[in-house]
């Protein structure tokens, strides 16, 4: 059991939960909770570390829907191996105020836009430029998921996807959702148009109502910043821009909320 | 100029800020940045803080989109007065890590369900039970407002709605939108279905996709807690149980979307 905080395997927990570099560099990031480990694949998972006095193991008086789950945690625990920690260590390791007990690290997946493009069906894309709120990236992912969206396209200066907080909250989604980070992301939109994907842009001048719009053929919907909406230079390469109808005085809705009803717009569109 | 922070003055604010039951004895609460300045009702503000530093006031090489904001706080400040502080004491004051320099001291209002369903065009309202993050409250009075929802209740166990983080996630929504909190969330569904409002659980157990219901009369979306959705006795309430088609490994959504996708799935059959 590591009892000491200084032991370097924890250091190296800390840095890779603060750091986006670190996490870059060593291609991994750390995934925690009862939820994220149970749905980490197998054969992405790199360690585990286990609180010694991890609720869903060693509590008592367990919930009965805990049970299924504690009899899950254990044979993935089994099966890999895992190294156990004090309650202070894990404490340390831990980026939540109220920790399950339980994190892995994790190998960081790689994606490519041309796969999203060159995919069967008809591609839906969510196209991010400079997210910042980890809340609201994690967010997106997750709804896109539910709404079947088959990859999401992010700027350089999006907020980090493996930051704990975002990796929080895709509720387990940074698994399975294909993304990729561009340098360029006009030439991105380009190869999306060329592709045959037909690019709206969400934007309070657009002129056409969401749901006026037809999403069944290949789409990609571009969401901006939180504060600054799409800069210009983007939103004028859409094909056609459209914008959320809106009562009282609300000039725009949070990002994810945006986001969250347009892909769940052309899910609606797509099973009708 | 105030520019200690043992002064009474600052340490109200900062009480103010932390704990929801100061807020509820003194009938006030603190709305902070330019955005929620300018927005608070005049008649309804007794008090406006301002730092010595405050940028959109003694900023240089100001961005032109500012300078119309600039214009309205100068003379809103004028109108009513201020009190200047110090730029450490602002810092104390301020809730937020980059802090806008401003802050005033708004009176609460109060609603009562009564009138929400008493109103002349058909209601539509959003009925919390336990919601939990403040961001996603905020974020739900936000979008609440965009769809033309006419008032949102809460379970007494619901977040503050006073709390500065859900002040800033309403983007000045919590000024116009009606909301009120119910000790007895069973009696208030009761009030509710006996105005004539046809009530609606989220429910991951729903039978009807929530696109395949009529929500252009009264209606009301039953919208349960972060990690435990609706309790089984209060979504046993509901006349119809709805459900949001999922593709992937997604179980449910985030609080806040899942509000905001019925809210604007309302607003959309209200339009057409």
């Amino acid at each position: 059991m590591i009892t000491s905080v200084s032991n370097q395997r924890v250091k190296r927990i800390v840095q890779l939960n603060k750091k986006a570099g670190e996490r870059k560099r060593e291609g991994v990031f750390v995934a925690e909770g009862i939820k994220m480990f149970l749905e980490a694949p197998e054969e992405y998972v790199e360690e585990i570390y286990v609180s010694e006095d991890c609720p869903i193991l060693f509590g008592k008086g367990m919930l009965l829907e805990w049970q299924e789950d504690r009899k899950r945690v254990k044979e993935k625990l089994e099966k890999r191996g895992y190294e156990t920690v004090s309650r202070d260590v894990f404490g340390k390791m831990s980026d939540t105020q109220a920790p399950q007990g339980i994190l892995c690290v994790v190998r960081q997946r790689r994606y490519e836009l041309a796969d999203m493009l060159r995919e069967g069906g008809a591609a839906l894309l969510l196209v991010l430029e400079d997210i910042q709120d980890p809340g609201n990236l994690g967010t997106i992912l997750r709804s896109g998921e539910g709404a079947g969206v088959s990859g999401i396209v992010m700027s350089r200066d999006t907020a980090d996807i493996y930051n704990p907080k975002v990796i929080r909250a895709t509720m387990g989604s940074v698994y399975r959702m294909p993304f990729c980070y561009v340098d360029d992301l006009e030439n991105a939109i380009g190869q999306m148009k060329k592709a045959g994907t037909e690019v709206f842009a969400a934007h309070l001048e657009g002129k056409k109502s969401y749901d006026q719009c037809d999403y069944r053929k290949a789409s990609a919907f571009l969401i901006g910043n939180e504060g600054k909406g799409l800069t210009e230079r983007i939103s004028l390469l859409a094909d056609v821009r459209i914008k959320i109808p809106m009562e009282g005085k609300v000039e725009s809705l949070n990002a994810a909320v945006a986001a969250s009803l347009l892909a769940f717009e052309a899910a609606r569109q797509r099973r009708g």
